[in-house]
């Protein structure tokens, strides 16, 4: 029976882990900018012109000398002459239209600003009369004008390397018609179950029987890794030292063309100190191993090693646990590996009973949110174990408690990890 | 030239789309759980049996009853028994351990607990000798135990129709053994850009030339449907009265089994007072037009129909515009049309400077997020007309202002919904 080499902190598990995960030796890929949706930028994005490529009206309306609006009210209009455009593409050229004082020209959202003219009056405070136009309120220079290079100028970097691309940044790159831009390829992570106990859901008939424990983890590491990694269900492989190594031998083997060549691995299971814990030997076997065991609750029998140069996460079999050390080190590794440079968002909140924590571990506490006027109060799921499920299902997200912190006092404020 | 038909507030049309939007009426279909990942449950899962199915060890240690360790103390250790089991398979059933008086029994998280016994002391606090355990830290009963039904009752509903299931949800239904599930089918929404100037970027030279204008949105859009319904790109339609009625028709049609056979529409572009308007009476007059024009800005030329009883989107051309109609009318008709049943979450955070608004209209103001001593402060992105698509890429997300509203002091706390 073997303990954990040693156990060591959050922050130490942390360092070791990014200390793997460079951007840099990610692969790159060049990809049609319809499909960048949700991919990290490996580039820096430059807009090769100014946008608005022109002063451009931002509201239907006409366009006009402003001064000659001053003055202007519902019961005392102003009367400027309607010009009429030479061709009927008025809004793809300015050329043709020219305002000179006391004329105007009318004007659509998004058509170039013909010349002399410096303010679009907007149509609801306008009236035609035949070839004269009646202005009932005065527009100061620049009024519902875009100018050219307002949005972006030239040359100017308009999306970093290392953005997490939303809609609209696809949106942005479709603007400036990049066709093609290049991403942090999404690596490939193979999920593996271990445990003689374990059957597999797909497979097993619905319930039937009190004792049997389905393969959760395969299916619940493979929903978080999927936003950010590809992920591959291995399966279950069974509580043996040989199975596990061969598993990973082959997953990780270098120059394999097969379907399960994985960049990294997840293995969960039977990493705790009992007496069926292959895992950790047969990576350290293997490669090597960095660490084993951290000072998290749940998920201390977490483990880190390197295998042909690959990243291979040791979790524990407990769902909760494995959730817990997959939110602590494998999401920040990810990140980290696909250059992403943004944090995520968290919600602060207040908590309404005091979270109990131990000092020398970071806890991970699933909570519940409440709102009430204008501030979110947070209570702790009351559990009892890493294998409650539902403690995470009844959850909105989680609370981290530092290793050098004795719980939170009710009414103390804290930040919230709201599940995506 | 023709003005909306009347302009509404956000209330009145958000009631109005959400009277259209009836997860009842919305399909259901019935899937593996490993395909359910971010999908919406459309029933009410229960629980076949307890969870744990009986009670079980909770950490890795040893049986024992609890009243035999007081006292325990590193100095002076309680010496116990050292039970063997009768078979190999001592996790999977109880039958043949049972622990009497100073005695006590090897185990593991998750196995089985031995009559007997009720608690577990764990291994860091115990040594074997031989065939005696010395231990040197008291349990109380129940310590490092999991109880039978603690985690879920038999009967019990562990997920509630209306879920947006999160990977721990999947979880819940593999541990279940639940192999399919019922879930509101995803909608395929028809993504329409209008506009004789907009040219498509992927077929597109890259960029060449200042008057370009790329088809934005149907991109943009696409993106946002994607998380909940899914979407179908149609393309660019001219600016011409038959060619969108036409692909309204198409689109829609009823008993359609063509590829581009859609449950809804969102079609952007020139819905604006201008003279190219075409939308709007294209629907008009091929279903229900039921509004036109919304007191929101960016967003006013919104609209919304009903075309051969599916809903038609009228979005305005700006992809800022048309993002903030999306945000304000069209994620909560999705949400409420797949039955999603939770709020998204926000964050508060303090203005730093004045957000100015007018009465009488509701304003989506993109906002960047700042962090100090675990507060969130909030500044709007200085902005100028809403084809300013920076003000987008640059933002963490937005605020909304209501129309009885006029804006927000610097110090006051609003509400920020962070893009995802």
């Amino acid at each position: 029976m073997k303990l954990f080499r040693r156990l060591i902190s959050l922050d130490e598990a942390l360092k070791a882990v990014l200390a793997y995960a460079k951007p840099a030796e990610t692969e790159i890929e060049e990809i049609g900018f319809g499909d960048a949706l949700n991919r990290v930028l490996a580039e820096d994005v430059y807009s090769p012109a100014d946008s608005p490529p022109f002063d451009r009206a931002a509201m239907d309306g006409y366009a006009i000398r402003a001064e000659d609006s001053f003055g202007a009210s519902p019961n005392n209009p102003v009367l400027l002459r309607l010009i009429k455009s030479q061709s009927e593409k008025g809004k793809e050229s300015r050329v043709g239209v020219e305002i000179g004082d006391g004329e105007c020209f009318s004007i659509q959202t998004g058509m170039a600003l013909p010349n002399g003219s410096n303010a679009v009056v907007m149509l609801e405070y306008t009236k035609e009369r035949g070839s004269e136009l009646e202005i009932f309120k005065p527009v100061t220079p620049g009024k519902n004008v875009s100018f050219k290079g307002e949005d972006v100028k030239k040359g100017e970097v308009v999306l970093k390397e290392g953005k997490l691309l939303r809609a609209h940044d696809v949106g942005m790159l479709a603007s400036l018609f990049k066709r093609s831009v290049k991403v942090y390829k999404r690596a490939k992570f193979g999920i593996i179950s271990t445990g003689d106990e374990l059957l597999n859901p797909e497979d097993a008939e619905p319930y039937e029987g009190e004792n049997r424990i389905a393969d959760v983890n395969s299916y619940v590491l493979a929903g978080l890794t999927e936003p950010i990694a590809s992920s591959y269900r291995i399966g279950i492989v069974r509580d043996n030292y040989d199975r596990i190594k061969a598993a990973i031998s082959e997953s990780l083997a270098v120059d394999s063309d097969s379907n399960c060549h994985c960049d990294g691995l997840l293995i969960s299971g039977g990493s705790s100190v009992g007496k069926r814990d292959f895992i950790a030997d047969a990576v350290e076997d293997s490669g090597k191993l960095v660490f084993h065991g951290v000072a998290i609750r749940p998920g201390e029998p977490t483990g880190f090693g390197i295998v042909n140069n690959k990243p291979v996460f040791i979790l524990p079999g407990y769902p909760v646990a494995a959730i817990s050390a997959f939110e602590l080190l494998v999401r920040p590794f990810l990140f980290a590996m696909h250059g992403v440079k943004e944090e995520r968002k968290k919600i602060f909140a207040v908590a309404r009973k005091k979270i109990p924590s131990a000092v020398g571990r970071t806890d991970f506490v699933r909570v519940k949110l409440f709102y009430k006027e204008n501030e979110y109060f947070v209570e702790p799921i009351r559990v009892s174990g890493s294998g409650i499920l539902s403690s995470m299902t009844k959850s909105d997200g989680f609370v981290v408690i530092e290793e050098n912190k004795e719980g939170v006092e009710a009414g103390e404020k804290v930040e919230v990890d709201v599940w995506g």
